[in-house]
């Protein structure tokens, strides 16, 4: 067996570490080549898309089961309402001062009787904080729910608030004394619903905490100082990090796996949208002589199950779907 | 809104299809490219690993979540004891009748009382079947058991033995007659233990059928001539699938999830595995003070949980581990 005493370990984390940015570089170039390679082909497929009534809805019917729980039946329902279009666009592709992991989600709707908005987009940064955390932050979107339509009974909003108070606070200053911060973590601690709506995610921060722009380029450039001395063979001065920050930055947090959810939208189902969407017409067929009794659970939304390709009038067998290629036993690759 | 008749539908439906080729070319070139660029990293990576030892017994301990419910703790008791380095190769990247989706899982093991082999290899194949599935299948691993060692209890042997009778049947002929068929299919249906060692996913097969290399050639040849015809927008006859192939091809599939668990390997965890190692210290670390509770709990298996740390000589805080950079609440990306 090979020595491994201390310093040896140590020895090895320093080579290993250098490698693990070297796999960074690679990832960052991967994406940047396959975002051009797909572009033109996401642009082909939005025009396709727009032709199809409901396409979004049912993609998110069919979506990755690891969605499911975050996605409730009427959540479901204002997709069948209204959801117009989603895009994703990874804004800062070619930002040097960016991240190519970062990304943004647009969607568009119809007018309907939930909210004012038309587009609800939300931006994930990928960053770096100074303390070693990296991963995707992002700002509460503002949601103009109408009178008695709120599906999150206030949260976005709360949490918007929040949002505007802390830009206001001069720096240094403990947000946790501001009554924003009270009444948005007190929302959360007395939520009695267990069944977070989808739309809540719209208020999302960060599974850590939200870290700036400016954090995130100090971090990198610290990162890149240490990178040099390593690939010398000097050593690095690893500073104990100052552990007095002792905020709990996910007592406000309103959605707490945001990211992940968010990653699955972008990874998964938008590159997977077409195969998604085939899934729903196939389960459609399959699910033919249930569309009656689904039709009359459509009030019952404390049923926990809804048949969207009813609620957006394809309960019945289409005659175009027939034709389709019998993809059996579709893998989700 | 647009209309949505059912030849609009099924026109939509094909440039849908047609557009879903071209997203798979660009998938495939991507795999090239980023193997390609990650090559000699992961070359560089396995020198470095060579001189950490019980590195893979770490990484696997701290794996994807995922991947928990599929590695008992007598499995981690094998990896600590002998897992010796572990190796994914996409060996038909380059091979234009393979698929650059295809990889290679290689153990290597050290000497120890479980089972004969110092290598156990096992190969998936991205395949196409005729009747539109794709997906991962494999062979079963002939897995060298000792006497009284066999952590599958014979489903190992019981699936290879299938494997090598169904080589010897005549085309056409049907295998769920041979004693080999019955004796797997008995088997998995008696057994008692609902906990399946890890090691049984060395005979997985695949999640609907085995695809030969032939089929899938074939069904590949069919979706390049439909896709030419698509392009003409000439309409492609789609003939029904002949749905006379009653045979329950899972009823001898030892691992039902085996192809979802080597992906989770494949994608997640053999990339990000230098993460998985240092997530496996710093758990050291804040777990420092149960290291001697946990080093009790080491043949106290019906526990279902064992520290590998302890199990690899690691439960003590090592002096190195402390000078290593804090990663707070790191995400696993």
């Amino acid at each position: 067996m090979t020595d491994h005493s201390s310093e040896e370990v140590l020895a090895r984390f320093e080579e290993l570490t250098a490698l693990e940015a070297e796999f960074e570089d690679v990832e960052l170039q991967t994406i940047r080549k396959a975002n051009e390679l797909n572009e033109p082909l996401y642009k082909k497929r939005a025009e396709i898309i727009a032709k199809i009534p409901h396409f979004w809805a049912l993609v998110f019917e069919q979506s990755p089961t690891e969605l499911d729980s975050y996605i409730l039946p009427s959540d479901s329902k204002v997709f069948a309402d209204c959801l117009q279009s989603l895009e994703i666009t990874r804004f800062e592709i070619d930002d040097p001062k960016g991240d190519p992991r970062s990304f943004s989600m647009k969607f568009t709707f119809s007018d309907n009787e939930y909210f004012k908005d038309e587009v609800l987009e939300k931006f994930f940064w990928y960053r770096k904080s100074l303390d070693g955390w990296q991963g995707l932050v992002s700002e509460p979107v503002k949601v103009n729910w109408k009178k008695d339509h709120d599906l999150t009974y206030g949260l976005t909003d709360a949490a918007y608030k929040l949002y505007e108070a802390r830009k206001k606070l001069p720096k240094g200053a403990n947000e946790t004394e501001l009554k924003e911060y009270k009444s948005l973590a007190e929302k959360i601690e007395n939520s009695e619903d267990p069944q977070l709506s989808f739309f809540a995610w719209f208020a999302y921060v960060s599974s850590y905490k939200f870290v700036t722009a400016e954090e995130s380029q100090q971090a990198a450039k610290k990162l890149a100082e240490e990178l040099e001395k390593r690939k010398k063979g000097e050593k690095v001065d690893e500073e104990e990090p100052e552990d007095d920050d002792e905020q709990d930055y996910q007592e406000t947090e309103v959605f707490p796996m945001g990211d992940q959810v968010a990653t699955i939208i972008t990874e998964d189902m938008w590159p997977s949208a077409i195969k998604y969407y085939k899934l729903a017409h196939e389960a459609e067929d399959d699910d033919e002589h249930l569309s009656e009794i689904e039709f009359d659970d459509l009030d019952d939304e404390s049923d926990g199950e809804i048949d969207i390709r009813a609620l957006v009038g394809k309960g019945k067998k289409n005659k175009a779907s027939g034709d389709l290629p019998p993809a059996k036993k579709p893998r989700k690759a």
